[in-house]
């Protein structure tokens, strides 16, 4: 029978004039039958995910580097092992990212990862990690392109926090827009880094070898000092763990899955070949460069200070206009890195939410079809992150890698229960490999991130050490409440349609008008037991003779009619609001009426104006929404609210409930 | 009968956790029979609303002589007449003022007096005046002490807005306390001031006598410059006019007459008698001395720039503590002088409101019985001034004496028309001199407001020449919109009884659940003819098999009972909400229904979680609410509201309805 009844469509909301403004900054509605349109491929997908992973480029081979400074010239045959390794554990997270992207095409970060195979504590690990890594990789981006163009432009240093924060603001705007605009506008900067560093790679690399392998640099970087210490373990171990750092971003693919249109696994990893690809390329083309052209870290609090990648694009093609260029898409690349946590955190929490662990508004969709709940919580927190350390890089990354490499651990290490109890299943060969492959993974992403912990606690390692159980302490409190919740709200089987008295009926008035008149015809439908209310003293105080005259009123224009009719009377109580405040004595009149008939429901009638322009709420008090609020708050469990509104005519708006629509909305939503 | 119901007394309200903390900001709530213990004598009424006419002794004199500077040394015989004639002019407004507090006790300002006597227009344009000179006040005494502040302290440059910003916050946090409390803090700088001018002045005029009008300066001011032009009547004139920013804000006690207390009267006029007294006596010693000691204006865009009283100061006591002390609390004075703008806006304000031309929020007294809303809208538009003109007082001051004489010239003007009245009533005698001195004081402040409207119009005047008209329409606006709402809300006559058709109720359900059965039960009791309303797609696309099961549960658990009981039986009708609308859907299907029957009511049942704790906003969407307000707003006069909450159990809070009063507020509201 049910099923029988059409399925009405909803008309497109009702549009004010202050909502034309938000139009404009955040665009129109869209449907949710328009999702797929709103989906991207792997062009739009390597800037919207690949951002953070490619730049991370600009800073990790610099970071191994730094921790080798002391061995001087020295250091110059390590780093081509350590970015072999670097290289070699870039190809194992793709190939098991590659087989996490066809295991779990709906979205297949960590998180989810770890939920289907190793449970609910790991999972919410992964949750809490990859969290605190998502919001700590948008301040690093961020404070990175911020600090990169104030040492172009010293003047702008005092502007440091500003320029930080409005960057975040504007990716923030971005985004809200929704993904596909945002894959657009980021797609020139990508683009740009990747072929003007691809370009600088290819005319080093075809200098070096028309050169027996000892080019001569355009200019020349600084030399190299003679080393400090000797070659350690500690030392290789820390170097490489730095460089990990070039790593983090690798998985956002895996979390973003769902973003993709159809074919959605081709496409996703079609996406994760070409971000692993060139970050691989430029990984390999700067080590091997670097050895070349005898580049070294540097001091970066030195005013001399220059990056690495700033003085490989030097040696090989001087300070031209194409040094320019390619240092500015870089500063591009490192701000918008953060764009990549746009991405990922508010599908993250989304998926988070829908399993009751973080606040259900995380998985409302906007009106972009993107989850604006999560994208303001990340650009709050992070714009917090950024105020509390300053907007300063160095202050934030060692807070930053231990996210991404406990990601990296519990995803692999999800993916190896995964095959484990595939083999149990029966199928062999093949899942032996990948499991050896993702074992691999598993032990080095942890010995990684036991080094970073270790090596970098007190720098600030321990703040994330723990933010994590915190994190994870708050998911598993909201969970509770939810399951509290839902128990309390399994339905107590089929409905009970047993008599029972009519409600008492309280009539919140505030004279005799035609908003009481009209709360109390209603009244009067719904029970023999009226009482109409009248709050003396609400805004100060009253005058007694008014007081007197509405008493006067009542009788009349009330009790006589009622009387007359034949009917129950409704009477007028007054009440003594002494703190101006409306609800505390109705609530107190709540609690001695049903200290006498426990089992009554109380409807309190609020009658109310209808204000259906923004502005009339300028020109009324709160008090009736307020009360109601009040009421249903604290009111117990057998009160009622009761809202009648009065349109008063002319502020009613002509065009009333008809769709005002904008042609080109009609015709979408008619699609 | 109705006056023998007993008047209820209101309990406290609840507090919650996080009342506490705007509790301690703000204080505690004051209960309105405690409004006399807030109000204020003498002593404190000088600093409260003296503040503003003390300060201007600062730049009155100065801006006069800085009129006169082209004069050069000739200047210094001008000075003494043109405060002997600003000393006369003050006079005139001592007692006028003194009248005016007696004929207006309970609010004398010259929006009353000009209603009174005037008319409406003349009123609005009363209001309209010293309403931007209020907010003008605000911004100019924040500015030019804090540019004095700078002055001193020159590293503080960079930080001009921001200090500005600081202190009017400051400003805005006391006053939200309530004005004993400001008065209390504000009293040690103002008698501070005071006392240290009236030594030095005292010094002064006794070494002068001592040394026959010639005395020596502890360090001479800079010499003064040979004359570059001739007296002439336009310049004495407009010296005249400048050097009457002295008297802005000796209005402030004739508007806020009724912040004393009894005898009202009596303390009012104590007050402005102090303040007409010092500022006075403050005027002529420093002309006195400016003529001894021969100070002249200096220029404040020069470096070595120093004003008249720190010149005087030098010369009289030199640079030792003394004088830092009494520079100091001269900073303290133009900085605070903005409060007299916080203590007469907001009553003005209420003033307007209770009259219909303001909104009504303006007339609502807040926890301290202070019109909280008022205050803010205050620190809103001087904070917005303070941003535009970068905290320059050079920049706001020719926007600013306007307002100030505007407001004399009308309600002198009011308080002559007050004269002819009661002159034609009878009263003869003492009367013509009142009306003689109200006249003069008319003519003299129109003719300066006149020379103060052409001498600065091109340098800003224009905006607030501009602003009033601009004010005024806004105001008749409002009482406008005010008119047409009592006019609807005119009651029809006695209450109308007859029967009317029972509603059509729809239910907003999410599933079937208690919330929805406790919703569903209440709907039976209503009518008979009862829908309830899923929407699908609310959050992203929806499972079609839970739909199904849904209509499955509601055929067994709802329908059949329904059916057994012989009763009518609840549908559930399903609406597509594509756009992840929750009301839109809603109010097409109340169209529909209201198109086939106009007459009957339609009640929504809006079921809700009760949320007594602030935490639990954020773990629940607002769907509820969002819905309940867009139905009252967008629905029609045939939509009724009702919410039906449920209250999960645990979640709500133990303590129930308990009153938790903290006793000291127990034994004040039982007084």
């Amino acid at each position: 029978m049910a099923t029988a009844h059409p399925v009405a469509r909803g008309p497109r909301p009702k549009r004010s004039s202050s909502n034309r403004a938000v139009d404009f900054l955040l665009g129109r509605h869209i449907a949710t039958n328009e999702a797929e349109q709103r989906k991207i491929g792997p062009l739009e997908g390597v800037p919207a995910m690949g951002l953070d992973g490619l730049g991370s480029s600009a800073y990790g081979p610099e970071a191994a580097l730094t921790i080798l400074m002391p061995l001087g010239a020295a250091s110059l045959s390590l780093v081509e092992p350590i970015v072999a390794l670097l290289v070699a554990l870039l190809a194992v997270l793709y190939v098991s990212y590659r087989q996490t992207v066809a295991a779990y095409p709906s979205n297949g970060g960590a998180y989810v990862v770890a939920r289907e195979n190793l449970g609910e504590t790991a999972s919410l690990l992964a949750a809490a990690a990859i969290m605190i890594d998502y919001i700590l990789n948008v301040a690093v981006g961020i404070s990175a392109g911020v600090a990169a163009l104030i040492s172009a432009v010293p003047s702008l240093h005092a502007w440091t926090l500003p320029l930080c924060l409005g960057v975040l603001v504007l990716i923030t705007l971005i985004n809200l827009r929704g993904t596909q605009e945002s894959g657009r506008v980021l797609a020139l900067p990508t683009y740009g880094f990747v072929a003007c560093f691809l370009v600088i790679i290819g005319i080093g690399v075809v200098e070096a070898i028309r050169h027996g392998g000892v080019p001569t640099p355009v200019i020349a970087p600084p030399p190299l000092a003679g080393g400090t210490e000797a070659v350690s373990l500690w030392l290789l171990l820390r170097a490489f763990a730095s460089g990990c750092t070039a790593m983090t971003g690798v998985e956002a693919v895996s979390n973003g899955v769902n973003a993709f249109r159809a074919p959605v696994v081709r496409n996703a990893r079609a996406t994760l070949s070409a971000i692993c690809a060139i970050l691989g390329l430029l990984l390999i083309g700067i080590a091997y460069l670097g050895k070349a052209y005898k580049v070294g870290a540097m001091d970066q609090s030195q005013p001399d200070y220059q990056s690495v990648l700033s003085q490989l694009c030097g040696a090989v093609v001087g300070h031209g206009w194409f040094y320019y260029v390619a240092m500015a898409t870089l500063l591009c690349v490192l701000a918008l890195s953060a764009n990549t946590s746009f991405v990922g955190f508010p599908r993250l929490c989304r998926l988070v939410a829908e399993h009751g662990y973080l606040p259900k508004p995380f998985a409302v969709a906007g009106r972009r079809l993107v989850y604006s709940v999560g994208i303001l919580y990340l650009a709050v927190t992070a714009g917090l992150l950024l105020i509390a350390f300053g907007g300063i890089t160095d202050r934030l990354i060692p807070l930053f890698a231990i996210g991404a490499f406990a990601t990296f651990t519990l995803s692999q290490a999800g993916m190896v229960a995964h095959w484990l109890r595939e083999a149990r299943g029966g199928s062999e060969g093949r899942n032996r490999v990948r499991l050896g492959v993702n074992a691999l993974g598993t032990a080095t992403t942890a010995v990684a991130l036991a080094i970073i912990v270790v090596a970098k606690f007190a720098e600030g390692a321990w703040i994330t050490v723990l933010a994590v159980p915190l994190v994870i302490f708050g998911l598993k409190g909201i969970h509770g409440y939810y399951v509290r919740l839902a128990e309390r709200l399994r339905p107590a089987g089929p409905l009970d349609l047993s008599a029972t008295d009519a409600p008492v009926v309280l009539v919140a008035t505030r004279g005799w008008d035609r908003l009481s008149e009209k709360a109390l015809r209603f009244a009067v439908r719904l029970s023999p037991d009226v009482v109409a209310t009248h709050l003396l003293d609400l805004d100060g105080e009253d005058d007694r003779d008014a007081l007197k005259a509405l008493q006067a009123q009542w009788r009349h224009e009330v009790e006589e009619p009622a009387r007359l009719a034949g009917g129950p009377v409704p009477r007028l109580m007054v009440l003594q609001a002494s703190y101006r405040r409306i609800h505390a004595p109705l609530l107190k009149l709540i609690e001695r009426i049903q200290a006498e008939q426990p089992d009554r429901i109380v409807a309190v009638l609020v009658p109310v104006i209808a204000k259906p322009h923004w502005w009339q709420a300028l020109l009324h008090t709160r008090h009736a929404s307020r009360l109601s609020q009040s009421l249903l708050r604290y009111g117990g469990d057998k009160v009622v609210v009761i809202n009648v509104p009065l349109h008063v005519g002319a502020d009613l708006p002509e065009d009333g409930l008809i769709d005002q629509e904008r042609p080109a909305v009609r015709r979408q939503a008619a699609e």
